[in-house]
């Protein structure tokens, strides 16, 4: 338009031109004015999923697992470089990245003195001895930079006595020994992983007088049976009878000198003698070689070190173009146990190429998000969700107010069957909006959302088929996210046809075995199902950081809260009107969430049909962002360290509903009304009805008292 | 504009404007399209100033004291329909308002056995009675609903026992007693108010074996020195002999059965039995008369009762016009001991004023706040804050989430001086700019601001000489607003001249005696310091709810934490340096604090001098106001009841320093190194680096990592 054109016309000409000026400032709407406001551009997202290549996954994979990276390691060190400077790549990086490192207290075997399993005869003399490392099958076993297989945080300790095998270690294995007139005291408890944590099994030997703990991995739990060197890696993906499953026995996570503290150089430590959470008696896990050749009296030897080592998270953002203050926030750990092809080099693979395609748009001026990206990649995890838990720890306010979701890739792919996804249900939409969109990996023409509902489902009250999201325990870094700061979670990953294998984890989990070739050859030839995984959640963290409205469906909640219900009343309700405790004002208060969450549900359908205002929008986003916080209570579970959201804590207890009312009705059912327990289930009830009291009343109109 | 007019013309004249309707859509910049933000309206302020009326104020305090109104009485019910009535008026109301109803514990005295002080002879006869009721001197201290003093959750009982002078009952006082030989077992003690809290002096009382506690009102304290009925009320505002100042003798806030839930009927009520914070002895206060009666053996007889009593806040909102999720929170509360002239109904009186001409503007369609304006009339403070607390642990989350600030107006006249504003640092930029244009009462031309500064100031190294602003305690209903929820806040009044009267606090102060006629004739005839009042907290709360940019100013925490540091290394600098402990990192944290506060002003000025999107300042006010929350850490203190605010926590140490600081130096200052006592001082030493590092990261551009 060229204002030199108009000034050529006369006067009067000039007078109709001013009124037709006046007239198009004024009286066309406003609307046609404001442009419409950045949302979820559906050509970019296409973008996205064509340019998520499974080579580059393959070689990412190929350099994050060539050598073992033990936290803290130099290795470890160097992917914290390689990090660096993929994300300050000029091309393919973020707006910014940076290190920081923390001082936590890992727990490691002796170099000097390694741990010692022996079969000592009847005069004293050595019969057997335990492999001390997995056998060098494929020439990545062995070399200094293959950790002795332990238990770490496990005391060191060189108790000997008869071996007894206690099956699993849970309470009820032992209790059941004992019932057989079986002396436990002084014994050493061969257990097999699984059924109780690792910690839990020491734990569980210790208050029976046990003096020491072997566990092994048994070929009927993670080999389908199979345990001959010709049936087992490099043969198949089945354990090696020489592999050992590593992993931590502390039994909470962070560092365990500064719970609730970031474990920066100034914090104040506990003292070591005041710290609670490690294994009570000396604990060392073998193979299944070595737990079969075991007999009579045993000796073991552990020589682990408990030392302070600096770890590192590696962070890097995109910064959000409308909305730079929220984060959607996207992490694995970057620390293994060996090489960790699997654990958990294939999350990080699929994160890399996830950051490189999403950094070369943006360095390319193709696409910046509504919101900011966050990426993480954390330090010892291995040790306990150290990283994440330190990084939630010393930003605790600012990640509260202002993340959006929470997003874990961790093990990408266990295998090739199915996408299986953990999460809390306000993030159910948008996994199931992403995955229905993206073809499945292998023959066929399934989306992956079709796929998926073949092997987990559920019929939903609301949708019908739907494919069923699990829950989110401890088990990787979402777990500070969703238990200490209350975000919406999720974990994404590949995995298993059940009724192909029963391993109860993909068979080289944590041995040295776990490396390259087992992945390139055994899990995922060709990497299609970690494209699948790096497809889905690229998906998901551009419709949580691009749309206009949120994608967080709280009104989801409601079927939980109401499945929880109704197995408090089927199964405790006749219990708790024995001693006089009423569900009312539960079931009340699950009504009333059930009704406001509806009817927001309902106003945000009405504005999206408008034009609303940005300002209005956000208002809206926060109620739906904050929803998850409103279940936290920082005192409902004072002996559970970090736990605070009542929905998702621990369950002990066998109903499966609101853990504290359940754990609280497990530990009152024997003892007399009027008791403390008694007490305690209606204090937990009580938390439970002003969560959900609360709940709703951040979901009304907010103007509303 | 009609189109009318434009339909007329021929069809060359309708190109012509046609390209002129054209030219004035596009080719006018955006920017005049898009209207101005809702700011503050200095006419709409004007406006308000101006229609604050003293007289109506009279009026409503007249209306509000006619009759003791004790909490959870006939007559405080009453007055939470008076008003309901006023806030649902449709010329003078607000959008809605509501009353919502807790079930509490609250104490009275028997009505069929009054508590009794007797004097006894040697021979066991009656020698003397206190006064069961205070003197009817205007006709308002007789009559049923005057309750006898009592010190409410006081345990009955009827111990007998020497007196025994104990000054203000602190703990060195009875510590000085047994220094001078004399033995308190079995005694009662005859203790002053002042110096300690009420329920403290039945606590230190009862460590040393007293049976029983009497508090009175020492005329040196209260009265300055006067004491005869001719110098006393209705003579002059002072006490008259009989007075007596009743009040809550619990330790903690809040309904004392359910802590951290809110007292409606479903909650879990602790066992009586758990109950802690209740004064361990029977407990009696009486008037300066009966105390220079005392002599010899005493009987007391204390015969309160716990009740279960429904008692209720009423909440009225006008709703914000642009951000109605943004709440400016203004309260009072409604109960009082007898009728409260002072206290609360002073307060009380204003807040009908100010919600009157805000309703009056409000129902004329002439305004509506950019945020959302809450009114609060709370019940049961006088129990222990309870309304208020029970509020703050039902809708937590969605207060902490959008309160922008609370004002408190409790007492809004104590006498005519002075204003005198208690509240946290981002506060004080919004009450001085509010100030320094509103005439103060009485001679002469100055400003509120400008009379305030004779009485109260300091020397600030950033403003120079400034009006200074208190700390809040625990004295009225905003403490669970700030010490529990983090919520910047306030409390606003008009208090005395110092040179004038050493009045402890004026003299009628929960007494019979506190009446309208004694507000009218003695502590502001004419009202023009309540107008002062109604207009400096109508001027904050304008300023809260209108301004674009939110008016608090967090640089200004710099000061206090640089002066609490300044203090740590002046007074504690030395110990801690014996004991290895630096103070460095606690250095840093203030550093980085002041650095990426005065920051965060920079880009503020800068922005304010563009033309901001509506957006951006929202993310930049969402820092302002979040700012408070960051400082809270509920695990910090966990012997203080709700008390989790890292910098306003009590403070029990004698250095005027970060309190978690003061308190472990002052318990570990005698004990070895090593010892818990220090390893306390360290992690109190964390807690505050961690708030003030998590302060700072709150307050940097929110997409650096």
């Amino acid at each position: 338009m060229q204002w030199t054109k108009v000034l050529g016309l006369g006067l009067g000409a000039a007078a109709l031109l001013g009124l037709g000026i006046i007239l198009g400032h004024f009286a066309i709407p406003k609307k046609a004015n404001s442009p419409a406001p950045q949302d979820l551009d559906l050509e970019i997202l296409e973008t996205v999923m064509g340019q998520l290549d499974a080579n580059r996954i393959r070689e990412n994979l190929r350099e994050l697992s060539r050598e073992p990276h033990l936290a803290s390691s130099p290795r470890d060190e160097d992917l914290v470089q390689l990090l660096l400077q993929r994300w300050k790549d000029p091309e393919s990086g973020l707006d910014s990245a940076g290190a920081s490192t923390y001082e936590v207290l890992l727990s490691f075997p002796s170099q000097e003195q390694p741990n010692v399993v022996d079969i000592v005869g009847p005069t004293g003399g050595i019969i057997h001895s335990c492999h001390r490392t997995e056998e060098n099958v494929t020439g990545e076993q062995g070399g200094p930079d293959v950790v002795q297989p332990y238990a770490a945080y496990a005391p060191s300790g060189t108790p000997q006595g008869l071996l007894v095998y206690a099956n699993r270690g849970a309470e009820e294995d032992f209790k059941e020994l004992q019932t057989q007139g079986i002396k436990l005291e002084g014994t050493i408890a061969l257990t097999r992983y699984g059924g109780v944590g690792r910690g839990a099994k020491a734990v569980n030997a210790a208050k029976h007088g046990v003096a020491g703990v072997l566990v092994y991995t048994d070929p009927a739990d993670i080999n389908d049976g199979l345990s001959s060197p010709d049936e087992t890696f490099p043969n198949s993906w089945y354990l090696p009878p020489s592999g050992v499953e590593r992993g931590s026995y502390y039994e909470y996570f962070g560092d365990p000198l500064t719970p609730y503290l970031p474990a920066v150089p100034s914090s104040f430590r506990v003292d070591l003698a005041n710290v609670s959470g490690f294994p009570p008696i000396p604990t060392q896990p073998i193979g299944f070689q070595d737990a079969r050749d075991l007999l009579c009296q045993v000796n073991v030897s552990v020589y682990n070190r408990l030392e302070l080592r600096n770890s590192s998270n590696v962070l890097g953002i995109i910064r959000g173009a409308v909305e730079p203050d929220r984060y959607v926030l996207y992490g694995n750990h970057r620390d293994s146990w060996v090489h960790g092809a699997v654990d958990p080099s294939s999350g990080t693979a699929v994160l890399l190429e996830l950051s490189r395609v999403l950094g070369t748009l943006l360095k390319k001026g193709t696409w910046r998000p509504r919101r900011s990206i966050v990426f993480a990649s954390w330090g010892a995890e291995e040790f306990g969700l150290i990283g994440s838990t330190e990084f939630t720890e010393e930003f605790f306010n600012k990640l509260q107010e202002r993340t959006v979701a929470y997003i874990n890739v961790d093990i990408s792919v266990f295998a090739n069957a199915t996408l299986r996804v953990q999460g809390t249900p306000p993030v159910q939409t948008v996994v199931f909006s992403a995955t229905k969109e993206i073809r499945s990996p292998g023959p066929g023409d399934l989306s992956i959302y079709d796929n998926w509902i073949r092997y987990f489902n559920r019929s939903s009250p609301v949708y019908g088929l739907v494919p069923s999201l699990g829950s989110l325990g401890a088990g990787s870094d979402y777990a500070p996210f969703i238990h200490f700061l209350g975000i919406s979670s999720m974990d994404i990953a590949y995995t298993y046809d059940r009724s192909k294998t029963s391993a109860r984890i993909y068979p080289t989990y944590h041995t040295a075995f776990d490396t390259f070739d087992y992945v390139d050859k055994f899990l995922d030839p060709g990497f299609s199902s970690h494209q699948a995984v790096a497809r889905t959640a690229g998906s998901v963290i551009l419709r949580l950081s691009d749309s206009f409205f949120l994608p967080l469906k709280v009104s989801d909640y409601s079927e939980t809260l109401r499945s929880f219900l109704q197995a408090a009343q089927q199964d405790l309700g006749a219990l708790l009107e024995q001693h006089s405790i009423s569900l009312g004002p539960l079931v009340n208060a699950v009504e009333k969430f059930e009704a406001e969450a509806a009817a927001l549900g309902q106003r945000i359908s009405t504005l999206q049909k408008g034009s609303p205002d940005p300002l209005q929008v956000r208002m809206l986003n926060d109620q739906l962002m904050l929803l998850e916080r409103t279940f936290l209570n920082p005192r409902a579970f004072p002996e559970e360290r970090y736990y605070s959201h009542v929905l998702w804590a621990p369950r002990t207890g066998s109903v499966v509903t609101f853990p504290g009312l359940s754990n609280a009705c497990s530990r009152a059912r024997d003892t007399a009304s009027g008791s403390e327990a008694w007490a305690e289930v209606q204090r937990q009830l009580s938390i439970v009805v002003t969560a959900l009291e609360g709940a709703a009343a951040t979901l009304r109109p907010v103007a509303d008292l």
